[in-house]
Formats: C-alpha cells, structure tokens, sequence
C-alpha cells in the first residue's frame, strides 16, 4: 500500500502528459482528489468523459485553490501565462511543478508568477509518444522512464522529496540536475534529432511528384522511422526549439561541421573516414543496449511479422 | 504447392541476406538445392552448421558450375571481384542476379564480367535489421517487403520472371524500375537517412564526457532511434555512399538547404516557419501509415512494457 501523498491535486493542462499522471497517480494510490482545467471546453469535457478527475474547472484559478499540488501540463511557451493566472491562487506550501520538455525558459515563465510562500520544482519526464491529447494518456506511460526534476538550490528538500516520490510511485526513475544542464543534454538527446528529422521529411515532402509516391512506398529502408518521430506535436515543438534556442543552435553548430567532414570524404571517395565513424557509432548502439535503453532485438520495421 | 522455380540455387556470400534468401526459399519449397559459397572458411563452416545449404565451396566459381540461378549477396564494392570470378563458369541461360543496395555501380561492376550468355537481373529486397552475418538470417525477412528488380531494356523477360516468382515465393512484393531511378529514391529514403543518423550519434559521441553518458541515459527521449540506424554494418554503408555518391550528395545538397532555412527560423525566433514545417511533417507520417508501411502504434521506445 502506498500512502496519499497529496490529498488534493490539480493538473492544468490534460493531453497525453495530463492525462497519464491522472491515470498513473490514480492507480498508484497516491493523491485523494484530482481536479483538472484546460484551456478549451472541447478537452475539459473528453476529460470528464474519461473520468480523468474528480472536479473539472474551466478556470485554472478554481482549480488550484486548495491544491497540495499543482502540476502544469501545457506547452512550454503557454507555461508563463497559467503561471500568472493561477499564482495569486495557491495555498501556502503548496508544490508547483510542471513537465516542460525545456527547462531554463519554462522556470523564466514561471518563477516571477509565483508566491513566495509555495515550493517551485520544474520538472521533465522523459516519456511520451507521438499521440497528444486525453485519449492518448495511459497509465503505464511513466513506468520504467526517467524524470528529471530541476528544483533551485533554496527550495524546501521536503517538499522536493514528495514530488519524487509522486513520481516513483508512477514507475519513473527521478534524476536531479540544474535546468541549464537538462536543457544542454536534452538539446542533443531530443531536440536536435526531432529537428533533423523533421527537416528530411520536409526535403523529402518537397521532391519532384514522381519521386515523392515512391519515398512513402520504400520508406521502410529507414525514412521511416524519421517520420514517426516528425510526426510529433507542432505546438509542442515549435515552443520547444523557440525556448531552448541557445542549446539546439550550439548543438546544430557542431553537427554541421561533422556533417561537412562527412560529405568531404563521401566527394573524395575516403572510405576509410567513412568506415572508421561508422564503427565508432555501432560502440554508441552497444553502451545503450547494455545499459538497458533499448533491447538488441533486432527491429523489422514492423511489428506485424517479426520471428516471435 | 509452389513448383521448384530454379533446381540449383547458388549463393557467393553467406550473411543476413544470403541466409534469409536460403532459409526463405527452401521454406517456399522453390529451389532444388543450394550451393553456398563465401570468403572466409569461418563463415562457411558457420553457414554449414546452421544448415543453410547442401553443398559449401570455398571456391565461388566451383558454387555455380551448375547454377540454374546465382544470387551474389556481399557488399556492394565486393560484386565487381565476385563477377569475376565466377564469370567464366556460368553455364548458359543462368539467371544472375545481387542483393546490392545500390544499384547502377553495380551493374557498371559486374556487367563486363558475365559472358552473353547468362540472364542479368540485378536486385534489392529492401529489408534488414542492424545485425549481420549467417546467424542473422531468418525466413520472414522478406515477407510483405519489396523486391526491387532492375533488369536492363534487352534482358529476356522469362528469366525477370523465374526471379520475380522467387522473390514472391519468399513473401516479397517486387517492383520494376531502372538501377538510376533505383538508385535516387533511395538516396532520400534510405542513404541520407543512414547518413543523417551516423553524423548525429558521431557528434554525440564527440561530447565532453560529462555530458555523454547522460546522452546514453536520456536517449530514449529521440536520439536511440538515430543509433539503431548507425549500428548498421560499417562496411555495407562504406560501399553504400561510395557507389551512390552522386545520388547522395544531391540529396544532401537539399537537405543542407532546409537545415539552413530552419537554423534561421530558430535564431530569429519565427515560430510560424516552424510550425508550418511541422505539421506538414505530420502529414507523410499519416500517408505512410495509410499505405500500410508502419502502423499507428505509439512507440513506446521499448517493447518491455506497451500497453497490450
Ligand atoms: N508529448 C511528449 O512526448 C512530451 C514528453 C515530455 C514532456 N512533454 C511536455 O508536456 C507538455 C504537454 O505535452 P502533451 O503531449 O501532454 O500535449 P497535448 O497532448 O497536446 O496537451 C496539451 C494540453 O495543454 C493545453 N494547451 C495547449 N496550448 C495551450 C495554451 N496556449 N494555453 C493553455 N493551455 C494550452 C491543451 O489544452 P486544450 O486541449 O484544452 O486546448 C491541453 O490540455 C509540453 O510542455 C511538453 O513539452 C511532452
Ligand atoms: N543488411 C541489410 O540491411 C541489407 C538490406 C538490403 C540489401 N543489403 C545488401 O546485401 C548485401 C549483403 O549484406 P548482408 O547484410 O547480408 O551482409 P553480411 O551479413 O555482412 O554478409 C556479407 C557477406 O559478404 C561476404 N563478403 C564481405 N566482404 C567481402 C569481400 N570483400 N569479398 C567477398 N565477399 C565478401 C561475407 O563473407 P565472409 O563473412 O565470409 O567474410 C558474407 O558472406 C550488401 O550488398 C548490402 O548492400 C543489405
């Protein structure tokens, strides 16, 4: 048995991110009441519908009134205003966080909306897929992924400690580090491959018609993993390289200059720099594999027929 | 039932492709028996303890004396050598044909070296996983994958259809185009991506070490898709860009144009650049998915613990 750890939560903002901490929190026990407000009436009624909560608002204000914990669930650019319509509203000691996939521009938003008398610690889980809103929410979202939590150095340990905790409960394995250093390793390990791949799929959605039919056809040689991942939310994404401009550039910058070498030696025909970088990348997949990131299985594209 | 298509298959090379071909046509019942031969006495003996054959010859030329159909599955700089070497000892009518994941310079290869006499079909099953070598292979590789088939204008169409009906038999769809279209549709869909991947796992790798094992830590949030496309076979992918630079680098070309464009909507902070991007994106991923190339599934990163 787990303990309530806080009687009364409120999420604002209920998409996929939402809507898995209600249904992952719910299962695990660990908060008495959920009360849920988003933006549109549309979402706050699917919510209802779903029996994501226990009270649903349209004003995020009503909301968060007695809430032991508030978790902001919306894009990282909208975070700054739901900040400030919600500050003057929370409880002393209250826990704020938040689940921005950037950190450093979301505590910029947030910070100077909120009272001094509540706890503010930001926070990341490293889940999602490319699905957004209620429906796609479930509760084993969490289960086995990382969160990262970026409290400043003067928040109260305590109350940094309940929110870990909300979050173990729902399965994921928390990590704590300065939101300027989430924002440098995630720029590498999200943002920059989501940019890539969204720009080949842009390269190749503007080929010649002819070619384009035949780029869907054979996209299972390895196109096709790049649109999964392009596929994601455009809200969510735009806000994301908006907010953590100065990571992704410095980032791009250095995979820029790699790619140059790279296409220098494909034009002079050096197989041996081709060779060596190649091999180098393979030791990258196996250090992942073993440290249990991913499984070794190979991947058939899909799952329909693989060797089971 | 499916009649025998060819009695005397040869195979000259042994690893993922050579032994799905193996395993996959003895299943469909379409060959007679399988003469395998490869370049290293370890792959050999490996190929004969798993049974892939029913005759094992370190000499190539001495593996298609007889061939009613020689299929020749190593990388593509290594198809030149091979035609070579067996060229003189193919009896007359033979189908020959390659697995070559490019396919103009490897006809440019192989062509010289194959008397008049013998039926050139080159081909590509587009399918494989990261892994190589006899041990790899299995039977469904090429279940609902494509078989492209290349065969030049004057090529007898009876013998492109002995091949095709092989390829089917094996559960691949095949499709005819030339070795030049060939060849730039997979520039964009497969090559570039290949490459794109290679370059950003290369630029992670180079990381101050404080930062790279939270690389590994946090891949799951996109960039472990990039590693499983860059563990692939080094020498496979050497021979790749070398053989289809052409194609490779005009493709390149273009995908450095919308990096550019990009980067520039990034630093000047244009969300709606970005946003249109975006979602255009968002609609190949459903086109892909509607033509039955990958399905809707959220990716959950690991296969352990989806919802099911
Ligand atoms: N998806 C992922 O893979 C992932 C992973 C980790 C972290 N995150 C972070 O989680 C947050 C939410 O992502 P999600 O995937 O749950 O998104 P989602 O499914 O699209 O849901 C977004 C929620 O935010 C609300 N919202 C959108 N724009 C708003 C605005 N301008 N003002 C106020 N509310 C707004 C939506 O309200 P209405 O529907 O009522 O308009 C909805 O409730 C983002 O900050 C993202 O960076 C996402
Ligand atoms: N893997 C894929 O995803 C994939 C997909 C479609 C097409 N292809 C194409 O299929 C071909 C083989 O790929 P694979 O994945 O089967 O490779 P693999 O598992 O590494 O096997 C390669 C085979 O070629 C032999 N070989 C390697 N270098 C050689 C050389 N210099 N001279 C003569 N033989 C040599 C190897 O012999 P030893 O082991 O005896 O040295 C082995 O039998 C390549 O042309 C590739 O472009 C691959």
């Amino acid at each position: 048995m787990t303990d309530i750890i806080f009687p009364r939560l409120a999420l604002i903002g209920i998409g996929l991110i939402g809507a898995s901490i209600a249904l992952a929190s719910r299962k695990a026990g660990t908060v008495g009441s959920i009360a849920i407000s988003t933006r549109s009436p549309a979402t706050l009624k699917r919510a209802e519908e779903l029996g994501l909560g226990d009270a649903y608002f349209a004003d995020p204000a009503e909301a968060v009134r007695d809430a032991d914990c508030v978790i902001v669930c919306v894009p990282v650019g909208a975070c700054g205003a739901v900040a400030e319509a919600i500050g003057p509203h929370l409880k002393p000691g209250c826990v704020v966080s938040d689940v921005g996939s950037v950190k450093a521009a979301v505590v910029r938003a947030m910070a100077p909306h909120l009272p001094a008398h509540v706890n503010f610690v930001p926070g990341h889980p490293i889940a999602g897929t490319e699905h957004s809103g209620p429906d796609a929410g479930f509760a084993e979202l969490y289960q086995n992924r990382w969160c990262v939590l970026t409290p400043a150095p003067g928040v109260d340990p305590a109350a940094v400690d309940r929110l870990a905790r909300l979050w173990r409960a729902m399965g994921a394995n928390v990590e704590m580090m300065s939101a300027e250093h989430h924002d440098l390793v995630l720029a590498i390990t999200s943002h920059l491959p989501h940019l890539i791949a969204y720009n080949i799929v842009g390269t190749a959605s503007d080929l010649e018609s002819g070619i384009r039919s035949e780029v869907l056809k054979f996209s299972a040689s390895g196109f096709r993993d790049f649109t999964r991942i392009a596929a994601s939310d455009p809200t969510m994404w735009r806000d994301i390289f908006l907010a953590n401009k100065e990571a992704v550039l410095e980032m791009l910058g250095r995979f820029n200059e790699d790619l140059s070498t790279l296409t220098r030696a494909i034009r002079n025909g050096d197989g041996d720099t081709l060779f060596d970088l190649f091999t180098r990348t393979r030791a990258i997949r196996r250090s992942i594999v073993a440290i249990g990131q991913d499984t070794a299985e190979p991947d058939f594209g899909r799952r329909d027929h693989g060797r089971s």
